[in-house]
């Protein structure tokens, strides 16, 4: 093996596995005796010279990271912008990746995070430096171009799916006399990937959830009103999963119709499931509960899929393999081979064919009215919430999730003053 | 064993392990061949003469029920009155009751439950009726009296504490860059129980959460101010648990203090964590998060305590021997016998005890500031979220809780008029 060291960044929101992608990588270059540097907070570590030393870590606290949440060395929400633009970044980070002998450089993020990797990439051929980029896929959202799913998103799903099917269970027992209208909230600003998931939750029109409200289709309240009224009328109860996304039919989000400031001038925050509650309570009169999960939902590794679990950590693997065979500026993708059984393998993508791409969801997974999911949905998501992988408790009833050491490598540089 | 029946009603917000309880009541009495009529929608049912015949549910359903949230049969927020103000209905529920040869009636409730049982009990002696009536605990709010913990507490406290430590490495991650302050609401109008079970995630001042906010204390806004910025100061983010029940120093609840009407005149729904973040976010400058878990914190029975469950199924079993040994008007009850190792055992407790009684959380729980617990506190709640009870799963990756038949006796009454 040549010399040299191996850097790993995570970008973006973290999820309930992008530690499992981390763990993955560094057992994977352990094996190879690489050794693997993380960047302290993404890609800011990168600019600021804050690298981790990953030797320094236990191999039982690297295999603890593969059931631990959140993102053990920090990520960041910065996006590098044009060479142009950034460039005097870009060669910042060059000039720290030169200055720690990196030559292999694992970015793992979403779109924003494969496009900075490419733009590393073509920065180090312009200075033959030689340094080989791979992007890792990562994100809840589900929207990375190429790759069938994104390592995340089966957690946070299967987290929607069984966080909806459990309430619905209360709100069903309390109808009679108390909550008539449940609506969740689910993350998805742009595609109602997770609230699609919560569609697996149930079965025919009278299981919760009896509406979901994707960002894909405008929302029209009356037409809204008039379902949980008939769901309510016919079932007794109206399970209600609203995208955070959902806009109406000018395109301005529903979210942003709650909110704004109280009676005493204080920033009031909204949400949709919020104004939804408060639109249905006023118009129909029914007693409404609401829940926000937030970041309970991308953070629940107790509630992880084991699929998900399992392709975090084969793109980790194959991740590092791809850099150490010199494959450069590729992501690793999941590529589907079979729904029924569900089949999967991983193969190359260029780069270029994943960078600053959304992935849509298919029209073809929205019901035609709009207000649920397909056969063809099902068949997509169903698979990827599939088997259990929870953390080891401790005697205190709690997960054992692990906390690295995270020691600094000491710094060969000045201080950066970007 | 004499003849008659065992009517069994839930009662108010169900919980994570109320059917267990259930599944226990019916086991244990098929066991003594007693048939178990259940009423539908809790007292409403017996009101209604709307009773589910449990014989027609196979064992395995029964059995299922010990692994199923929400309440099977359904539950209602009513609450009768005194025997004077109540009495027609009073008298109907004894006429219901005699009507389908009820013998021992076991109410699975709060507070207000056990007042009823206790006021069925003593009509029925009044009218010379023979009845035994059992009160059996339950509750996600742990405030029922002489109980030293309420079935349906201990899940929704494990709940709260794995939620807040795996939302706090999501926050401790982004901090960075992204969002400094993260607001848990907790349920809990008037005591503080579940939010303190929060404090269980983390260990000493660093550790999430921060700030836990009681309804015991009055809120101080400035000081929470100062706390919060302190804490991100000194750690980088701040994670807050804050029950919904905190008020000011005249006693308003700061969840009033939002919500109103938005700026189209529309309802909105507040909360005190969607408050709160409004007003830090206001106040300092920070981003911020929240969440309202809302009924996901009590329906949650993939992440049940296992102490929880064998105490959810234990009361259940000793309500059915003590109302088959005619132990009337009693509630069996959880007494601690020792803190390490945790044991536990089940006595019987006059139900006059318990009724109309609210426990509240003993002042040494809480820590001398005001935002956090004691070593008292952890002492008492550390041994109820202990042990996993998985639910099985099926091969769809979702829980398998059962659905049952639900199926009616035939009335023998003229339809009620109430």
């Amino acid at each position: 093996m040549a010399s040299g060291t191996l850097l790993y960044a995570q970008s973006g929101g973290v999820t309930a596995v992008i530690n499992a992608t981390a763990s993955a990588v560094i057992q994977a270059a352990r094996a190879r005796k690489v050794p693997v540097l993380a960047a302290r907070n993404g890609i800011l570590g990168a600019l600021r010279e804050e690298l981790i030393d990953t030797r320094r870590e236990s191999i039982s606290a690297i295999r603890a990271l593969a059931h631990t949440p959140g993102g053990a060395f920090g990520s960041c929400r910065v996006k590098l912008k044009s060479l142009d633009e950034d460039r005097a970044r870009y060669e910042r980070l060059l000039e720290v990746l030169r200055a720690h002998d990196v030559r292999w450089f694992l970015y793992n993020g979403g779109n924003d995070s494969a496009d900075t990797a490419l733009k590393v990439s073509k920065l180090a051929a312009e200075f033959d430096y030689p340094l080989t980029c791979v992007g890792v896929p990562k994100t809840v959202d589900n929207d990375l171009a190429v790759t069938d799913c994104c390592p995340g998103f089966g957690s946070a799903a299967k987290y929607t799916a069984v966080s909806v099917r459990e309430a619905a269970l209360d709100v069903a027992a309390m109808a009679d006399t108390s909550t008539k209208v449940f609506v969740y909230e689910a993350m998805g600003r742009h595609a109602g990937w997770l609230a699609a998931a919560a569609g697996l939750a149930g079965n025919g029109p009278d299981e919760a959830p009896h509406l979901i409200l994707f960002p894909e289709r405008p929302f029209d309240e009356a037409d809204f009103f008039k379902r949980v009224k008939a769901t309510v009328e016919r079932v007794g109860y109206c399970v209600v999963v609203a995208s955070e996304g959902i806009q109406d039919s000018q395109g301005r989000f529903i979210a942003d119709a709650g909110g704004g400031k109280d009676s005493f001038g204080h920033t009031q925050l909204g949400g949709v499931a919020s104004h939804l509650a408060g639109r249905v309570k006023d118009a129909l009169g029914y007693k409404v509960h609401w829940t926000l999960p937030d970041y309970l939902q991308r953070s629940a590794r107790h509630l992880a899929s084991k699929v998900d679990l399992e392709q975090a950590m084969a793109v980790g693997t194959a991740a590092v393999e791809y850099a150490l065979a010199g494959r450069n500026a590729v992501m690793p993708v999941i590529v589907r081979t079979s729904d029924a059984p569900y089949r999967w393998k991983i193969e190359a993508a260029p780069l270029s064919k994943v960078a600053n791409h959304e992935k849509k969801m298919p029209a073809g997974f929205i019901r035609r009215d709009g207000y649920g999911i397909t056969d063809k949905a099902r068949a997509y998501l169903q698979p990827l919430i599939r088997g259990e992988a929870p953390p080891p408790y401790g005697r205190d009833g709690l997960p054992a999730y692990v906390t690295l050491r995270n020691e600094a490598v000491p710094r060969r540089l000045a201080p950066w003053k970007g």
